[in-house]
């Protein structure tokens, strides 16, 4: 179960797709067997670039089962479970965790107005899910338009046990890390910080004191020997590695053409059939193919230089 | 069938809850009782006050079904499928279309920027519902932040021959109107134009060439009244009961309290037995519901100075 | 000067412009007097209906010396100094402070994101301006984007002195004025609070707490004449005339269009000479005339079955 | 003077404050220098970065005047002259046209809506300007909300001669590039294109055709070294280049706290006096500053193994 020690990498899944845009089954079974192959330390599934708002509810729980039937328990796994319905916030937790699920993921609901309602908000949503989901708050105020300060993240804390994850992808957001970590220092109830933004704060985010990271860069394995390196006391070493990937991980960062690039990196390295993102979305021209391949093939000089193992 | 001629009031239905947050099917049989006996001329369920991103899918399903065998064709039904995912706005355009309704309506996703984007993410939604379902746009860019210009407008009602009605609802609007208006003289295709926004601007929609109103004023008898004088060639008139009831209808468009207020009204005539307003939402203290009594009052004394019938 | 115990109507300003857009100082005098006339306690210059953004520097220096001069100490003036710049800030309060003005309106900066952002903000302001400025803070979250809870209004009010208003304009905002008001019982320093809105919740800003109201109606006889009824203990006669204005204070809180609205009616009622509106605004074009016709005279009709004294 | 021509690094300048927040003129010289020494081949001053919003009026002026004077026209100037009011975008960009500016940077101003809306401002702009100024668009939805599509930049280029540069920095902008250019292959008035976004797709954009790169990324020297090697086709070498400082550029990049890393490194580099931001701004903490001294430390490495000449 997802708890306030987790620690790692957290890999969030892209969804693949048929290239007539239905769910892709035997992608998904091949895109997990990459995912642990390259030692993620657990799998978050359906958060904003799992294309989660696009699938149909029914969808939505074939997809949580097949993803936990086919991890059989190999690693911990997040679901998302943002929805403008507490009713569907519930039943979606109610299947993950019926699954087989580690916890779940949710991001507030836009357009909530200053700290009362945010804290309403959460309440609410607690109270739909119950006492025994385990809980990670996704503070992504890029998406939701809601703004978290440490204080408030504090009074969540200190309010409700279930809380015992902070996805941290505020922009900027370093300080609100440092800060939640010197207010545990004061006594604050410590939960597990995972760092997300498509990991571009990586390095600092670990040296200001998270756990791990929750993001779904197509080289997953950068993401995890980073993490190892730092958990082994080498952050130079780690950085070395993070920085020869920053010209893809940015370049995958992009607003709204970002996910397409990764589906076509995790296609062209063999971990689903189709790049396929389903309507409304881009579909990649040859410029922006050519674009990648150069990227890719200054990613290997850069890893042969690093002496790759 | 929704067409390009369809004329007059569609109420948007408030969607009944218990004190306990469950779907009140026999206060929805109540309510649609109340707005045939006020007279509308059409009802539209699920829209963005009918609370239809609160329901589960389930429950939006049996909604649809509920309402449409509860109204047995006696008016036309407009079905709200606006949805992130088109695998969404299909099924339930099917599902709303299999029990009878007479079209649907849909608001563009959140964030398209760019008339491309606008045109394109209509194509999506009309080749996912199919060329058998008339289409209501929806142009409401308070809440969607999507921006539809005549000209744009007037592009999608040449390509897409499924879109036979506009909910208009852009503020300022009233130019747009007019100018979609002078469009249709020189040649466009002449859709059927609702006016939305509460009815605030209602004299002046109908003034510059609406062809009736669809919104969820909890006193639908003045929007039916209003459409009628109208329609009798008697604007003044029309515009005396609006400007009794006008005081209540500013009151109940305020933002985030609104739908509180409005069901609470629908409470007070007997049209619902519960002002439940599904969480995340407001409940209306003792301070809000003298105001409320104070607002009705008034209207009350308005009606008789104008000889009420 | 401006203090807690202000009340009243104050009179947004309109800036009249000749019609090829330079400021007409004639007009000024022409409306002051307009103003005064209509029975207006305070004027307040340079709001955002003040088109204070399209004015250079100095023009706005010679605009505020021009009114003060004008006024000659008649009634109290606010002058809005909302700038990016703390240093804009400091010198217009300054130079209407010198001038003869009673205090300063200002609004935070758009995109501050959390309390501790906006008391930041807030501190920055008040040092820059000084103690011996009186501040009235603009709350309208719709064009600033910056929501203030009651809560940190509180602290605001505490740690700062020069507060010595709120002008009321978040929308929803009636449960705010209350909650203050309602602090203010349990100790808090009170303030004034004068609604804003363009007025369309006067009656119940009134009721809630208000002590007057700060907007630019283009009929100032009407505010006047409801917080004058108010004051007398007489709110439904107030409600009355408030009522027989709605249609047209409605129609003149269009956004985008609304302050050609208001300056057309100033130019009817031989207020200004030239309703332009400087670059980038809307010009009314015949349909819109005609619109604003019918509603004055609707009005007139229903002043006189008032009883127009 | 600035043309359809124009190529090369246009650095955004920053504006030396000493301690206590006035404009440091000595700290203006030596920045200077210290980009010409750098190589740039022209500097653009007053932009978004460049605090234009937190001078006063007069400061603005004297700023102008001071960098025009201190180059003697050694390179081009750019001035940004962005401003709600068309009566000060004017005076500021005669003030530096008569100081010997080059061209004036414009971004539409915020919350227009629609193509329609934004040609008119676009046009009131340049009627304001008049037909001498050349002018760079600065095309930066994430600040001002305004989206611009290629098709309209093409009406733009069509009707206004003076329009001769844009500054790309849209997100995601690399197919708009793209997209201009093959426009002008089909006969559309070619203009110059500087990069923007703080260079972070500074290699995808050159190789689609920009003409260089306007940004104010700390390490000048990066920008030019970068823009030469492409020049002399050396893509790949450029990019090497590019990648060893790309950790810092995506650090300097953060939202809110970047300038404050920007004047910092600037301040450590020698080319200003002060690293302050003026007020409401950031300060480093030592977290902040040990951060920094890594990412300095670890470029430093990586231009060694690149064999910094």
């Amino acid at each position: 179960m997802l708890s306030e020690e987790t620690r790692g990498v957290f890999i969030i899944s892209a969804t693949p797709f048929t290239d007539r845009g239905e769910i892709d089954y035997g992608s998904i079974d091949s895109l997990i067997e990459f995912y642990l192959e390259k030692g993620v330390h657990g799998i978050t599934i359906l958060g904003m670039m799992g294309e989660a708002q696009k699938l149909s509810f029914a969808e939505t729980e074939a997809f949580i089962r097949h993803v936990l039937g086919a991890l059989g328990g190999r690693v911990p796994v997040i679901v998302g479970v943002s929805n403008a319905a507490f009713v569907n916030i519930r039943v979606l937790a109610l299947t993950a965790m019926d699954a087989g699920a580690a916890g779940v993921l949710v991001a507030p609901a836009m357009g909530l107005r200053g700290d009362e309602s945010l804290y309403e908000y959460c309440a609410g949503v607690l109270e739909a899910l119950g006492p025994g989901v385990p809980v990670a708050y996704q503070d992504f105020p890029q998406a939701t338009g809601v703004f978290l300060s440490a204080a408030l993240f504090g009074r969540l804390v200190s309010s409700f046990p279930q809380i015992v994850m902070l996805k941290a992808e505020d922009s900027p957001g370093l300080r609100k890390l440092s800060r939640i970590r010197a207010d545990e220092r004061q006594g604050q109830r410590r939960v597990s910080i995972l760092a997300g933004n498509g990991g571009l704060y990586l390095p600092q985010e670990l040296r200001r004191g998270a756990d791990g990271v929750m993001t779904g860069f197509a080289y997953p394995e950068m993401l995890v020997r980073v993490y190892e390196r730092f958990a082994a006391g080498d952050p130079n070493g780690a950085e070395d590695i993070y920085d020869a990937y920053l010209p893809l991980a940015t370049y995958e960062q992009q607003p709204g053409i970002g996910l397409a690039v990764r589906k076509e990196i995790l296609r062209r390295r063999g971990a689903i059939a189709s790049a396929k993102v389903r309507s409304p979305g881009v579909v990649l021209d040859s410029t922006d193919m050519r674009e990648l391949d150069g990227l890719q093939e200054r990613l290997e000089r850069a890893l042969s230089r690093l002496g790759r193992p």
